[in-house]
């Protein structure tokens, strides 16, 4: 007898408790109306992940237990068993209580088992032992006449746990995940998954979650393999989705349902990886606004392509209607710039406000002539110079921002805030950032993958938005005459390459050196990231796109002597 | 025949090996001189501590290591053993290799013994288990005809570690640390290490770092116990020292050498502990410079309690000389303000140089008349106003820091930045914050206490600093006319009770009412504390005072919808 199990991949909120459990509730009504045995939810499904320190408040978990009552209650008499994630609390006798990220699997009524997670990640964006205790085994579920065996993603990563899964008989592996977006994730995922089934000859599920939380993106993609290691269902990235699978279809033997290659240059992506990326950056926008109960968005528009960009991800995530472009000038900014930025607004159906901010410029520079020694031109006062226009712009877009109750959205790019070559409090405003962990290369990449690109994902139903002549031009601040980036940065073909390596590959200055890269460059950018550290403290939140995202990734001292 | 034993209390800094090696071979040297046996070092004192992700490098770990074998060298054919922190990697046959917090015990040219950490925090700001892997076993060392125990920090604090120790017999416990600076810690620090003393009949030392690094300041503070209990060193809080003690002395019956009563009350602390957190304060603030090489200091002075007492901070720890104060009047400054900012830079020795912000704010108010409807006074608009003004401040703060290569201080209490009552990219600018940490009414005790002491750690030599007038007046942002803060936040005395709970004791919203404190108010102050998140994300690095500092001790998720 087969065994009709539903995948759940639902989007959830981070503490929501009575949010989730009526999607779940939904969710389960549907799936007995289909007349299916299990309904598979991804990984903390009735709290939302991660909810980070929430995890240690005992009332705040006693409270998710207390809604899994009614969720048991839900499975009375119905045929769909249920699994489902939850924190719980675990006493025994005069022991201090433990607390485990777990599963219940519940049917009719009853939970029939708890599963507790074994590997906890602590590494990464991930916490989790500072907040559960981890399970000493893994667990084995008789469920009718099936015997499955159950982890909890992290589990799955752990070499240790696949060996000792080796050695145990059961009909299939159901893994039940949270995992945050990544490029090649998906591809990692897949990969040890068919590996693990065809070595093992038993069906594997793999259960996401999908939508944003904060700087995570899930990016949902669930999927089964068969025990041939083939990819027998595939569920939409990036959106919910439900799909019911008969384990009989373990055992059939077909041809793979997707074949998916990898980028295999994170720096020159392939348009697969680009469409995702792409698509991470608008779910995570548009999670953070809906999550967070804003519907409008600002933006300033320079005419550069990063700003360009993040109008076009905006009006994807939550369409033209609800987006504000406003270009602010001063003396420095060319007229080129000024049309470019007028044709994108307008390939976006977004109106350009314009105000120019020479005379408050102009107060500024008069009021502290002195101060800020503007009469001589020394590099200083140069610098002041460039970052008070930057920070003009900020207070203005913020003001705005406060008036209308819209978002001020950020577009500095993982390039710039590496290097620092950003304004703290000016062009670094903004409650949320798309580009955050986007080298400029990457940029270029996805702005051209979006023009010959569209997709039910996106509001804006129309490719070509980005006008090619903020593609093609040399990138500029605009902040002093004819400046160029390229004069603080070098070309940033080779700058990123740099910066991947520091960041991403973590090796050392000489290391890099020792690939071939100018000796005084290395040291030159290596001076420029270590000490904009304090920068990227106050930065705010963005999509994690890459393994070693600012945000939580990587957690660095700003007070270190070791800039090596 | 009994031990010599220097304590060597010192402040070292983090990833700067070649320095810290240079201040550990002196001491070496001088406790040579002194025919000493053994010189204990803090906690990672090689590499300083927390190192945070520098530890993931095994390039910086082998080079900690390299520069171990020079200490190795060191003691060849010399009295004085040495006990050092420094991280550790092992290989053992085929395994994945393992990093340790350890520390290596070492004697003439030879590393004796290598003891590894066994219990690794990862709650509050600590995330060892991000880095290191915990000893199995804990470690005892035959010692010149002694027998020592010998544990790291976290060791000290698990309870089952105690329990063993116990069940073992040793002459004495050394407890070597990096133990940053909270309210109540040396007190709890003394008192188990006495109970322990006691119950096992034998010595503890307690070594601890001093200095700052970000966040965190280690307050040194380092002593030994007799086996009845009875403290009979203890070493200079918030300096470095040195002291040579006698294992002799584990056996005589004394009376205690300090007596500490800690506060009862954290909202209302006792003198001693006053001393204590101004200490942390001018060591935080003072260490951030010093070891990010930066010598001035900007501050903008309101002519309110936060900035006159971050004044009087910022003298302290490095001098009048190199402080500079800019009051930023607007329309809606008062006199009385602008004159107790006068007095109070007077009384600390600084010239206060007054720049108006009035016309930049005009330009600013008639270039956005329009975008930001000035000319209706909704709430909307009259805080976009007040926020204008303070990042004006923010501004002009920030281009004369560029220019005249200082720091600007910021100067945001715990209180404002629990409720968001502080402008974000405005006053909320700077590069560090002293009272980040501190309620708003531990501010004016500390400004009192300030005022009636004096320290030969403060560069002011000096009491009665700050205006009594600025104690007293009612608290006013001034950027609205007749404005008071009480206005929107209550009293100060009922807002940081109720915030304490909250935040430091994680009381839930009812838990609190249940205490007694207003229902409609608590609600209130909640709503404004979890909306204020992404403020706080933003915010700048500060000094830890509390068990819940904003910094690293508390995480929460800036989207999330459970505000309970």
């Amino acid at each position: 007898m087969s065994l009709k199990i539903y995948l759940a991949q639902i989007n959830n909120k981070v503490g929501d408790i009575s949010f989730n459990s009526s999607l779940i509730l939904d969710v389960i009504k549907n799936a007995n109306e289909k007349k299916c045995d299990l309904v598979i939810f991804p990984e903390m499904s009735l709290c939302g992940y991660p909810c980070e320190d929430l995890w240690k408040k005992e009332y705040f978990i006693n409270e998710c237990l207390k809604e899994l009552e009614n969720i048991v209650a839900a499975t009375k008499n119905t045929s769909a068993a249920i699994l489902i994630g939850c924190p719980y609390i675990e006493k025994k006798g005069n022991h201090k209580a433990q607390i485990f990220n777990a599963l219940f699997l519940i049917e009719n009524n009853e939970i029939k088992y708890v599963i507790k997670k074994k590997s906890l990640p602590n590494y990464g964006v991930f916490d989790e032992n500072r907040y559960f205790d981890a399970s000493s085994a893994l667990s084995y579920v008789d469920f009718r006449n099936k015997k499955l065996a159950i982890i909890i993603c992290e589990d799955f990563w752990d070499n240790k746990n696949l060996y000792l899964l080796k050695e145990q008989s059961f009909d299939a592996l159901i893994v039940v995940n949270s995992s945050p977006f990544e490029v090649n994730k998906k591809y990692l995922r897949l990969d040890r998954a068919k590996n693990f089934a065809k070595s093992k000859a038993a069906g594997v599920i793999y259960v996401n979650q999908v939508g944003a939380q904060d700087n995570l993106v899930f990016d949902g993609a669930s999927f089964a393999v068969n025990k041939f290691g083939q990819i027998v269902k595939i569920l939409k990235d990036f959106q919910e989705d439900f799909v019911i699978f008969d384990s009989n279809d373990f055992d059939k033997n077909i041809s793979d349902l997707l074949i998916y290659k990898n980028s295999l240059d994170f720096l020159n992506l392939n348009d697969e990886d680009l469409r995702l990326v792409y698509s991470a950056c608008v779910v995570g926008l548009r999670d953070y606004l809906a999550k967070n109960n804003f519907k409008n968005i600002i933006l300033g528009m320079s005419g550069g392509i990063d700003s360009a960009l993040v109008a076009a991800i905006s009006c994807d995530a939550i369409s033209s209607d609800n987006v504000k472009l406003y270009a602010l000038p001063s003396r420095f900014n060319s007229n080129n710039s000024m049309s470019d930025a007028r044709i994108c607004s307008a390939n976006i159906g977004v109106n350009l406000e314009v105000i120019s901010i020479e005379n408050i410029f102009s107060s500024m520079i008069s009021t502290l002539y002195d101060y800020c020694s503007f009469a001589n031109s020394s590099e200083s006062s140069q610098l002041a110079r460039e970052n008070i226009q930057s920070r003009i712009r900020g207070n203005i877009l913020m003001a705005i921002s406060n008036v209308n109750s819209s978002l001020l959205i950020s577009t500095g790019n993982k390039s710039e805030l590496a290097t620092g070559y950003s304004t703290i409090y000016g062009d670094m405003c903004g409650a949320f950032n798309p580009l955050k962990d986007l080298y400029k290369t990457q940029i270029y990449q996805l702005a051209k993958w979006r023009n010959n690109n569209a997709s039910d994902l996106f509001f804006l139903n129309k490719k070509n938005i980005i006008p090619k002549s903020i593609i093609e031009k040399e990138p500029s601040a605009e902040l002093r005459e004819n400046q160029k980036d390229s004069d603080n940065l070098g070309s940033y073909e080779i700058l990123d390459k740099i910066l991947y390596e520091m960041i991403d590959n973590e090796k050392s200055i000489s290391e890099i050196i020792n690939k071939g890269f100018d000796k005084y460059l290395v040291e030159k950018i290596a001076k420029l990231f270590y000490n904009s550290e304090f920068k990227r403290r106050q930065s705010v939140i963005g999509v994690k796109i890459s393994s070693m995202s600012f945000d939580k990734d990587r957690r660095y001292p700003i007070t270190n002597s070791y800039k090596k």
